[in-house]
């Protein structure tokens, strides 16, 4: 028997959790819900499409409900009211607010009986469990996290809201030199700007003040005040032709020491090649909706994040398979 | 209140337990357990050491009981025996033979109403782990892993029983154009010699003939005959010099694609780079004895593996710390 998903959301993420579940062995979608009107809404695999206020109609349909909204305005209500209804698994991903909506989704989990997994995907997601991992096995050591090769999606949208900017991409690119003295191991405290470079590829409106756009971008704060920021103005058609995908990535160090005197030293990496960011988190969501579904079964309630789920309950097969294959 | 950790066995892993609970924040050693006799050992930080037989009489002084004897001899019949009086955790790492001593070690487990951990470390262990991981994300994909630069101990063993050889080291080594492959995301089918070399450092005996000790190594079948094999013949001195430290570590990767056609590559990278092997595998052992008690104080009973074992268990602390820090 499959597990029946449902997608809530059809972005990006909502098409990435179609392929994700099609891909998945023990997995089926039943459809999509959404805010816009159905028939305006064509699904990759020809799944049906229904308005999000039929969802409530659906839950003896429906094993876990996969959320695809944004963490700025979707999640933040969204989760916590689905998941009184429906095991509910979600990419919110605002980093400081975690512990906020853990609370909310726990107390709507608990109170309809549920499961719900939060903040699921890469960073969060992945990235805090190697976090995890590595200072539990080198509680010696330091942590160093680098972002890219790839498009921030938030850095982007700050470039596109300068007035005579038409549209923009912006690449994250870990700098060469701060990541070989990690891996040598010498623990190195690295400011912003020696982590990362930033480069920004600009479509301007015709007549724009290009030096000026220049400008408000290398020194816009927050964003692009810490960093040695590159700016390249191009055309709308190289813009499309050359800058289209969604590549993320990056690196998770731990490195610490071992022996009485901490006279060992140790190097742990994960590092992150992603041709398609999205597609990449919808299918650690989809992972996770296997764990949620399987939770759920056991008779568990409330919320959990990746760093409270057995890791087994993660893969399709059994313990018993993977104790054999992969140990 | 510390977790309270016995040590039954004080080879190298036994020291680097020792070592592991010294840094760990949250436990103290309670002492040693030898089968030689106790006053002929000396612990690091002046544990006190105990005849093995007086192991069970310590039962309520001890939380978890961390084994650290060998794959082939000891733990196949100390687990199991121990697993009836303590909560356990052990680095058994004969990987075809894991299932079965999961049985063992589980009804062991299950009858003394106490919690067991086996094959933590790094491989099995970490590397296993990363697999699951890898697998249950990028179902459509291929794993890899990759050994070294490291001393391989059943390797120099091997080399050590062919006459005329006194002492060896043997490092195997990661083929960089087959890593390059793997990173470049291409899937390729290798066999063991594409993957990794192997480099032998071996003292001779005097008048020994060096030429005949070469071949029967780079012919020697199983170890040394699928693989491109260099030897060097050094001085004793030399070898204790240049060759003391017993460094490991290594690569697990999970390659995939997703999208409805498989349009999109990605690459999870996890790489250990490890100045002392048994130092770093016993620091896994210190943090799975972390998540044996708390599994146990929960009530929970019988056999686990680091698959099995929700990740937040492993670190010194809560869970809402680690949601608000890490994710």
């Amino acid at each position: 028997m499959s597990i029946r998903i449902g997608i809530s959301g059809y972005g990006n993420l909502g098409r990435g959790v179609e392929a994700a579940v099609k891909n998945a062995p023990d997995m089926e979608a039943v459809g999509v819900f959404t805010r816009r009107a159905p028939e305006t809404v064509k699904t990759l695999t020809g799944l049906p499409v229904y308005k999000m206020e039929d969802a409530p109609s659906m839950a003896e349909k429906i094993d876990v409900m996969i959320l695809c909204g944004g963490s700025a305005k979707d999640l933040p209500h969204q989760t916590p009211e689905l998941a009184r209804l429906f095991n509910v698994v979600d990419s919110f991903d605002t980093h400081a607010k975690i512990p906020e909506h853990f609370e909310k989704v726990n107390e709507a989990s608990l109170s309809g009986g549920k499961l719900s997994i939060i903040s699921a995907g890469w960073d969060p997601g992945l990235f805090s469990l190697n976090r995890m991992y590595g200072q539990a096995v080198l509680p010696n050591g330091q942590d160093y996290t680098f972002w890219g090769k790839g498009v921030s999606q938030g850095h982007s949208d700050a470039i596109r809201r300068i007035p005579g900017v038409k549209d923009a991409r912006q690449y994250t690119i870990p700098v060469e030199a701060a990541l070989e003295r990690v891996r040598g191991g010498e623990q190195p405290e690295l400011t912003a700007r020696e982590k990362h470079t930033r480069e920004c590829f600009v479509v301007a409106e015709e007549g724009a003040d290009k030096k000026q756009i220049e400008e408000s971008i290398v020194t816009m704060p927050n964003y692009f005040s810490d960093y040695d920021t590159t700016v390249h103005f191009i055309s709308e058609e190289e813009l499309l032709r050359d800058h289209g995908g969604i590549p993320h990535g990056g690196m998770v160090f731990r490195t610490g020491t071992t022996g009485l005197h901490g006279e060992n030293h140790h190097v742990i990496e994960y590092k992150l090649k992603l041709d398609s960011n999205p597609e990449f988190t919808s299918s650690v969501l989809a992972a996770c909706a296997r764990a949620a579904f399987r939770l759920s079964q056991q008779g568990q309630t409330g919320c959990r994040t990746i760093l409270d789920i057995p890791p087994a309950l993660l893969h399709p097969e059994s313990p018993e398979e993977l104790r054999r294959k992969l140990l």
